[in-house]
């Protein structure tokens, strides 16, 4: 918008030069410049973006979003904070739990997030931390690279707005989980790991078949229809039970999960809840370990 | 910034009115009036705030905020959802804990919240959920009762922007406490449940003393120093220990507990921990109800 207001000064500065001299004009242009001067000033007035961070700094100072952070490898708790911005992290379904892992790892300054969801935002998922009323009718990977972005610059985003269960979608989620631009040298496929935030049986059934494909580690989660209660799993293809394995007693039992859904629950109801699942994500790790990024690499992520 | 637009639009359409025909300015008038339509539009995909609902509505449908939320009540866990529009929960102290806190409480609908801080919004702060770097240099008080009542305009918000340790801060605390405007006729003090989530004792020894001194429920959380672990306790003076009968064992020996504090940990430190203590504050009702509601009746909060 303040590009737009220039370039308006700069066509009312040539008709006011074009004018002839004296002009019935000349005060009409004064006026209009005034205004847009009184624009650009209200435009200015709008909040700042936070600008991106070269490296993270350990300084102790309230100007630095990594202080917190970067204190974890004073106190000897991690050895070296800074390799998370190496780390790419896909996360499938935007939603109650995926939303809040995204804000949670955006804030620790994770390198890089692979965002997918093929749903809108709607007043009814309010409940839920993140989504805020503004972004009504956008779609959630929109709407969650726009606040995301704002909150840490840093973090590089990819967002997929599709269905990974279509012959397509699931096509698109393969090819961008290998896709190493961002870390050309990485083994195996292009991200450190795979949080499956779904709400139904399908997705999940497609999210462990791309990681059995690509011997990729990933953790499933869910939350109960009442939402006073969850799970996680880690999957670790060739080491742990592969999820087909160890389906769900519903499943393995024939009945069709959609029967089971009551109108209006859709899984995590209730708000209170959202942070548990994302935070049991890390405390999966942070009992064995105390600390996120020694808990990464034992959960098999290798660094260089 | 719409209505100055507007104005601009009729400027120039008395300044082609007042053009000799043909003039060599109207071209560039008309590209004035295409850039100012432009801008029009600009201005008008401005978000647009989500309007007070009335009445909490069981309707299942994707606009009403509240339809997961009335779920529970369909599903027969809550008996009567609505009710949490009564209740006013104090919150002491808006970080880590206390902002994550408020913003759960403020989705699910509770009647009214009284924030109390001292502090300013840092970048400093971008490790920890809610904040956003375009607050920065805003009152704690004034940026979370910004952030919530774009999220729920419904809820009642009362910010106090002081020290509660001070003399005159903690008469403040207690006379807003004891304040019954937003429910006459509820026994006791004006608030239903004091959230203590500071980072101190001093604060905490205050809070503790003017529950006491009101009868009043309180629970008290905090935060590890490498922020893996944290603590609830849950305070019905009459029925449990006072939170000064039972002090940590730090202050207990008689340490300053100022000379434990590294610098830049400053307590809870890691983003993904954050939702613990607020998931917690629930979990311990919830762990014995199933649900917010009938959970918040057992904790000793009785209703009408």
């Amino acid at each position: 918008m303040e590009a737009e207001l220039k370039e308006m000064l700069n066509d009312l500065d040539s008709i006011k030069q074009s004018l002839p001299d004296p002009s019935n004009l000349a005060s009409s242009i004064l006026k209009l410049q005034s205004r847009v001067e009184h624009l650009t000033k209200l435009a200015k007035s709008a909040p700042v973006r936070r600008t991106k961070v070269q490296d993270m700094s350990a300084e102790v100072v309230d100007s630095n979003p990594y202080s917190r952070l970067m204190a974890l490898q004073r106190m000897g708790i991690v050895d070296n904070y800074e390799r998370i911005r190496e780390l790419s992290v896909a996360i499938v379904g935007i939603g109650g739990v995926g939303s809040v892992a995204a804000e949670m790892l955006t804030r620790c300054g994770i390198g890089r997030l692979l965002l997918y969801d093929y749903d809108t935002v709607e007043l009814a998922n309010m409940n839920r931390l993140f989504f805020r009323p503004e972004q009504v009718g956008m779609t959630k990977t929109d709407a969650a690279s726009q606040t995301l972005s704002d909150i840490n610059p840093d973090v590089v985003l990819e967002s997929f707005t599709m269905n990974i269960t279509t012959v397509q979608g699931f096509e698109t989620f393969m090819s961008s989980l290998r896709n190493k631009s961002f870390r050309p040298n990485k083994e195996g496929s292009g991200v450190d790991l795979v949080l499956s935030c779904v709400d139904n049986y399908e997705a999940r059934m497609a999210v462990n078949q791309a990681c059995n494909e690509m011997n990729q580690t990933w953790m499933e989660s869910g939350v109960s229809e009442d939402a006073v209660s969850g799970h996680i799993q880690l999957l670790i293809p060739g080491e742990t039970a592969c999820f087909a394995c160890a389906p769900p007693l519903v499943v393995a039992s024939g009945v069709d999960e959609r029967t089971l859904k009551r109108e209006g629950s859709l899984c995590s109801i209730f708000t209170y809840y959202h942070g548990s699942c994302c935070r049991a994500f890390s405390a999966k790790y942070a009992e064995v370990t105390a600390t996120f990024w020694t808990c990464v690499s034992l959960s098999g992520l290798q660094f260089p």
